[in-house]
């Protein structure tokens, strides 16, 4: 028998109307800030503000961190100024920048009235670096050691000013705001000598981004090189932040979402699929579809074109969306290739011409083995097994030539397509699936007549 | 005038040539072991093994695990047995099994004769875990502590041991194996009273994964509760690994460019784009196509099989690639965009009802919004502008109720297949453009005729 599933949040509820609130705490002490947030995000809204009482103070602000900005902005306005301070005052800077952004202006200005004047001025400049850049997604929250501090003296000011960073782990040497190098706490502790100084025992070879690197860029760099963060300095070269290892990982998801709504044919979302209501799927989806409809009238005018001769040979209708299926289908199978290897840092335009060197051979092989599998289907099938008198060799010969063409072309437009857009400064995902589709379709049928003319109709 | 770009591969290299070792070596400090890596992976393979025995010791096995497996192979061809037992002992598990797992049988007996029993032992272990498990991409190289301990005593631990470790900032309180909590290194250091026993300070919320977990279930969880290191347990309960979040970025990275390439109709690929060869790339691609190009053939025969009507009334032709196109778009979109939210986790079989419900009345609103546009276009670009007589207000209509049932059916079957493919048990990234294509160009066809049967041909 399987088991009974009561979700906490059940037991929560249940809990909150016998008003057990003692039971209430120690279940909520049990529990990962990530966790408790799904908790708030499903609870009824009167429920929140008294349930966010009951968190154990240190969970209160990681918690709230971690919630959907709908149930954020609901609590807030329940807070009274004091309880807002309480929650805002634990903020690390770059999550207070997170909500900031997502809440409507009255309520961003409560938020600024109860943080402290250091943390307003960090607050606003990160507010203005520009979306997507790597100053909107840094923290200035990092530990700086002096070059001349010895060990002791560097545990001494991590003990001191760690509980406030948002990592203590890598700590960054500068002097006069120039990043020197970096020292880990792994070092640290193991350097038998606590009279070292920084300045010996730092590894001077620092990688960093700037404040207007691509968020993209900056948390690939930070995954190549394996960092828990990445330093951050403005365009004088003085160290002004991190981005850190979580917030990274968060960029590449988030980027790769983007691109995966893009390739699909739909202007990318901020809102998750089950938080979009049917009309932002709508607007999301509407503008590509109208595009692509009215592209695809193109192809209905070129089939308008050769109406005669499809009246004649009407066998030839017959074929034409296996054609253009196969003509979309590897257009798309290279340009998604491409597109991935483009975003993954791997091909960029200097590899162009090696590209559809590599694209042309395989497409040929791709063409070739297709068009001998439709020739003995079109063959036993279509002729033999179905006695399909109008399927003649010639047809199936036109079909089978229109194939190794369409699927050669297609491979070609496929990985051309994102290359070029990318260095014109588009999105290379913009040349994914349906628009490929869109061209190789009006490419494959105009070969199709065009074959079918010169061996049928001379 | 853009500056003069000299690579640092071409650099080392004419060092090499005039033998200036001092200078390579210098060269080499200033560097990461991931761009080191790069250079190797670049140079002439003759000048690797001279290469390798300059770098500073301390890089050597750091920018070994980086390289690209042929380049490991080919230097491990060239090392004598103790150079090659200086870089293996210097390699963390992990690390060692991911090399092992790639090279042929001859290089791993010679590997494992050259590390030490114990990690020996741990690598056989690792290497029995199955493909994409927890278990084959953890390592067994944690810091555990014990309950009893103190602050200090734990320092001492973690000083001892910490130089093979691979991360020592959080720490994992065991008592016979089991896990009982765990502890930061930040938690240690800012904790006032050195002598506080460990159980004291621990936090005892553990959250875990098991060796036979799914490798990015793993990851995203990791990701979730922007955890360092996830913690791994066997059946038992027992703890035997950690995973660190640099494996958890590879493996999030990893699992995207697989579904991105199953969703582009591909079987996915071990090798990255341009390391594949155009008969990798013809392998990969080839399978789906020739399936995909057999089901398009049931929409020729659906053709086929109104070929009467499409004979007496040609101009409906033309609107069969709109049609087909505009389908397999909307299909496209909701598969993709609910292919994005299973992987995320957002989406499972229970929220089947919920994406159904609200797809079908984003699906309404595109019909509608499409149908309008081709009718107004059908009217006026076709008809008045064209002057194609054939074009009647019957054919216009036919078109339009086509286009807002195809569009309907597109989503609905885009958004179901893919949530009970994961059901089943498959790879909802299988559902994706390519398969919903053919499915909904079918049906597309057959609701074409059908209309048209009935508006027109009574």
């Amino acid at each position: 028998m399987a088991a009974h599933t009561v979700t906490v949040e059940h037991t929560l509820s249940k809990l909150l109307q016998e008003k057990r609130y003692a039971a209430i705490r120690d279940v909520l002490a049990t529990m990962n800030p990530a966790d408790i947030a799904a908790v708030f995000n499903e609870v009824q809204s009167e429920q929140r503000p008294l349930l966010f009482r009951l968190l154990p103070k240190e969970l209160a602000a990681e918690t709230f961190v971690e919630m959907d900005p709908e149930t954020q902005e609901q609590l807030i306005h329940g807070f009274s100024d004091s309880e807002l301070h309480e929650v805002v005052d634990e903020l690390y800077v770059d999550d207070a920048v997170d909500i900031v952004e997502e809440m409507p202006a009255n309520v961003v200005k409560r938020i600024l009235a109860q943080v402290s004047p250091g943390m307003r001025k960090e607050i606003n400049e990160i507010l203005q670096y520009p979306e997507n850049s790597t100053g909107s997604i840094m923290t200035t929250e990092y530990i700086s050691l002096r070059p001349d501090m010895t060990v002791t003296q560097a545990f001494e000011r991590i003990t001191r000013t760690g509980v406030d960073k948002e990592t203590i782990y890598t700590c960054y040497v500068t002097k006069e705001r120039q990043l020197l190098g970096l020292v880990t706490v792994k070092d640290l502790l193991l350097c038998p000598d606590k009279s070292t100084k920084i300045e010996d025992l730092m590894n001077p070879n620092v990688i960093t981004v700037t404040t207007l690197t691509d968020q993209e860029e900056t948390a690939r760099k930070l995954s190549k090189y394996n960092f828990l963060a990445m330093p951050v300095v403005d365009s004088d070269g003085r160290m002004v932040g991190i981005v850190t290892f979580d917030d990274a990982m968060d960029v590449l998801q988030e980027e790769v979402t983007e691109d995966i709504e893009i390739m699909g044919g739909m202007t990318p979302s901020d809102k998750t699929y089950m938080r979009s209501s049917p009309v932002d799927l709508f607007r999301h989806r509407i503008p590509w579809l109208l595009l692509l409809m009215v592209s695809a009238t193109f192809t209905g005018m070129i089939i308008t074109n050769f109406e005669n001769a499809l009246a004649a040979q009407v066998v030839l209708t017959a074929f034409i969306p296996m054609l253009m299926d196969t003509g979309g289908n590897s257009g798309s199978q290279s340009s998604v290739t491409v597109i991935r290897a483009i975003s993954l840092g791997e091909v960029d335009f200097r590899d162009l011409a090696a590209v559809v060197w590599k694209e042309i051979r395989s497409s040929v092989m791709c063409g070739i083995a297709l068009a001998c599998a439709c020739f003995g289907k079109i063959m036993l099938i279509d002729r033999l097994l179905l006695h399909n008198t109008d399927v003649t060799v010639t047809v199936a010969l036109v079909v089978c030539c229109t194939m190794v063409l369409t699927v050669m072309v297609a491979e070609m437009i496929g990985c051309t397509l994102p290359i070029i857009a990318k260095k014109l400064g588009f999105d290379p995902a913009v040349m994914a699936s349906p628009f490929i589709t869109t061209i190789v379709d009006a490419v494959s049928l105009l070969l199709y007549f065009g074959i079918a003319t010169l061996l049928l109709f001379r």
